[in-house]
């Protein structure tokens, strides 16, 4: 494979989106995706582009889930895009990603995020990426089942992989106003030059770990929806799971990089914000301070969970 | 009354929660507020306040009602409150407000916002406030009794304030990445130096002015809620209602000023979320083609609705 072939990476993410798309039709046995092909013609700020958004709602399993390919391109990068390099503002670029979440109806089962995206501008390119899981009402088997799967993903790049990125992970998807982190974490990696400092510029290691993290997704979750889909539950623990999805609105809407990038260079907003939950609820206190006490202690790695050590006390290592 | 008369300031926006939390529990006729009074000693940030902050859930017509009375003094203007004042920044100051946010169960019935300031920095002041409607299944007569009333509260300081403060509102309550009006507007005013010139520096006046925006909201709001309490409705209008909050949660966490103060300085996180709706869904399509289209023609006075525009034609002058 040739350094830098975008073609190549087009083609692994369509593939991918198909085959998830299809592993959770399968996993939710009754609803569809609907696919949503869309392309957009040069706009006057020089942009062009298509894809294809495929959303399921009112699964039996999966009360929403949406699974997005978007292939963008454009004459001039904006500023806003590359905070970390203000030097590539201006030049031609081509932006490539899917994206997933999965709300799925079950309070047992955990919501989850996944994000492959490729980025080229003039002569420099990167690959970020990873997945992150955020349980309701948690169950400390299948957090360790999530990481050891995260893990597994990242092995054959070097040991310093998995806690690098497990710790951008953390660091990522914390919610400042709330002092709170938004799940049990997972992988995050973005800008390779800074976050997979022995990859280097070797473009075929750093699309081959986007691919690694890509292909482990369905094995990380589908075993967590298959054991957690059968749960007895009632109106107690609904309330919660709507009570605890806000937290996911307000992560993305105040914080998410990618969801505020959107939401300000005009895109097309209903697939954006097709990771919002299909229904939510806000309450002035929680309305469930037990299940808070079985939640909370979960929510970040960095607050002493067994795994959140690099190191020999780490259960994963 | 002195100039720059703080403490009546204060009474009267204490005497204002007080009646208007009584009037909406009356209107509700089952459902009580709930009071959580807070006082914080000097922070690190060399901040204090104390306040009042009263929600009501679960009511038989509010689904979720939030009046907050907040009085914030600190020793240093943070620059991210005075973007069009920076010679402030770094002043001692006092901030004093109410905000109230009404989400009623029934889909007939709008959603309203409430919120009057004021706000003192060495020796400067000013008056903030208005009120604004979001109505998910309109009635062109409470859309005409609304601004009826607003224009009502502006007539004794001017011809020229109605039209002034209703496109100020139009303005701010405007999801820009939707190109889409939050409600049908209403009142809103900010410093008055800038929004009120005929009233100058007249403290007594501008102060005159935050009472009519305050005591007419009742009057402004009630009537509407008597008329459309009783409408029936379904899991139709209801699923509707869900969808439209929605742009609400996203208008306030997007571009709300306040919010994203507030959720930027650590405030307290649940009396600033208070104005979230209790019970949201998204859906990647509207649910409704018909209702959207009557509800969309309605969403902003800046599209041609008869009382945009200012002037003989408007029916409302």
């Amino acid at each position: 494979m040739s350094s830098a072939d975008t073609a190549s990476v087009r083609d692994y993410l369509t593939g991918l989106q198909a085959r998830i798309c299809r592993a959770l039709e399968i996993e939710d046995g009754e609803a569809r995706f609907m696919d949503d092909a869309w392309s957009r013609p040069e706009s006057s700020a020089g942009l062009w582009g298509d894809g294809l958004t495929s959303v399921l709602e009112g699964g039996v399993i999966f009360e929403r889930a949406g699974v997005a390919l978007s292939d963008v391109r454009g004459k001039s990068l904006p500023a806003a895009a590359t905070v970390r390099h203000p030097e590539l503002a201006g030049l031609e670029f081509r932006a490539l990603g899917v994206s997933l979440v999965v709300h799925p109806l079950n309070p047992y089962v955990p919501t989850t995020h996944l994000n492959v995206r490729y980025l080229s501008a003039g002569n420099t390119w990167w690959f970020g990426g990873g997945f992150d899981l955020t349980p309701f009402l948690p169950f400390e088997s299948d957090a360790v089942h999530w990481h050891r799967v995260a893990q597994a993903a990242c092995a054959p790049f070097g040991d310093e992989y998995y806690p690098a990125l497990r710790k951008a992970c953390d660091d990522y998807f914390f919610l400042k106003h709330r002092n709170e982190a938004r799940g049990i974490g997972g992988l995050f990696f973005d800008d390779f030059n800074e976050a997979l400092p022995k990859l280097g510029r070797a473009w075929d290691d750093c699309f081959a770990l986007q691919r690694s993290v890509g292909d482990r997704f369905l094995e990380a979750y589908l075993p967590i929806v298959s054991r957690r889909r059968a749960e007895a539950h009632g109106e107690r623990e609904r309330r919660y799971q709507l009570y605890r999805r806000g937290r996911y609105v307000e992560f993305n809407l105040v914080h998410d990089r990618g969801t505020i990038f959107g939401l300000q260079s005009g895109g097309r907003i209903d697939a954006i914000l097709m990771s919002m939950p299909p229904a939510v609820g806000w309450s002035y206190r929680s309305p469930d301070a037990e299940y808070d006490a079985r939640l909370l202690p979960f929510l970040t790695t960095r607050r002493g969970f067994p795994w959140a050590a690099a190191g020999p006390q780490d259960p994963l290592r």
